[in-house]
């Protein structure tokens, strides 16, 4: 298979790409760098990285940035003026515009996986705006599955906070039990080279 | 209590509004008509009908729209320019500036419900960006409640599709149960005048 994935430098995108670099031809896209550089917060980019990637048998993101902060420091605000925009215009939907992007650049049965995380179920203390995500990408893939043309797919990967991030994230993941990336990234095996769609493969 | 009501002219806020009524104060508000008119889409509006409202008990909205499309007509989009557009800034943050600006209104131990529908769970045809909507306050929910001071606190109702507006809908949801407006209500009712936070309450 030849298969696209954004946020190849990442954690999880590393893992990932060990994982199914093994069997299948793994194309890294990043912001920074990467075979090809994309920006899932530019429609434009997502094209160009797209069209720049060729045919495609699988387009995986691992990437999706949000906010974290207090709740009393989110306050009712316009969008664009929002604690809440980074994450709905980049995780939200920059992963929802690079899945109807994708469309077009998909062989037919090929599959499309996102990323999620534990807070669309679990709440913590500042990740109310990445828990609103979340569980925005998860309904969105439920949804869009029963619609995608040609026996494409769509799926999305749910971990626990990784044991590789815990330098950074342990004291707001306290009594957590990690994951490791590589644990996570048969998830996105098994979404990629198995058969189902509208599924949230939660690693935890 | 002094309950306000957004989306009171509706018929499942007129459901609310008829259950909560027998026993509260209910402030009536909606874009057209009640007591206090309120567009979720505007923060100005939603802080100026707040302050009109004075000290509440309870802030519930049975409001909130989406763009119902079939997933084709989707298109990867830039915010503003995609059909996402509106089902994010009305129904999910419309809501979620509801929620945030009604802390400073409500006394202690005061109750803010949000209301979703099946689709969070259940897809449709057409139905991705009410999905994806419903999944984002359905998350933001479970995690702000964990947050709020003073006792508040947040839950959200699910309604499955109603009796009465299966005129218009019933092609959209053959098969599903529908539920009375007036079954729907007794949620709103356990949210308010219970004790529980951070819950979905489903009516299907």
């Amino acid at each position: 298979m030849r298969i696209l994935l954004i946020g190849a430098s990442g954690t999880l995108g590393s893992a990932v790409a060990a994982e199914l670099g093994q069997r299948h031809e793994v194309i890294s896209a990043g912001r920074q760098s990467g075979d090809v550089r994309m920006d899932l917060t530019d429609v434009a980019s997502i094209r160009q990285g797209l069209a720049q990637a060729g045919e495609l048998d699988a387009v995986i993101s691992t990437a999706g940035r949000v906010t974290f902060a207090p709740l009393a420091d989110f306050a009712a605000a316009p969008f664009g003026e929002s604690k809440h925009t980074l994450g709905i215009t980049d995780k939200l939907m920059g992963q929802v515009n690079l899945a109807l992007a994708a469309r077009d650049h998909l062989r037919d049965g090929g599959s499309i996986t996102l990323t999620t995380g534990i807070l669309a179920e679990q709440p913590i203390a500042q990740g109310s705006s990445a828990s609103l995500v979340n569980g925005a990408v998860e309904a969105f893939v439920r949804a869009a599955a029963i619609e995608l043309p040609r026996g494409l797919r769509i799926n999305v990967v749910s971990p626990n906070v990784l044991v590789e991030a815990m330098g950074d994230y342990a004291p707001y993941f306290r009594g957590f039990e990690p994951v490791t990336a590589a644990r996570s990234a048969l998830a996105y095996s098994r979404s990629v080279e198995g058969l189902q769609t509208g599924q949230v493969y939660k690693v935890f």
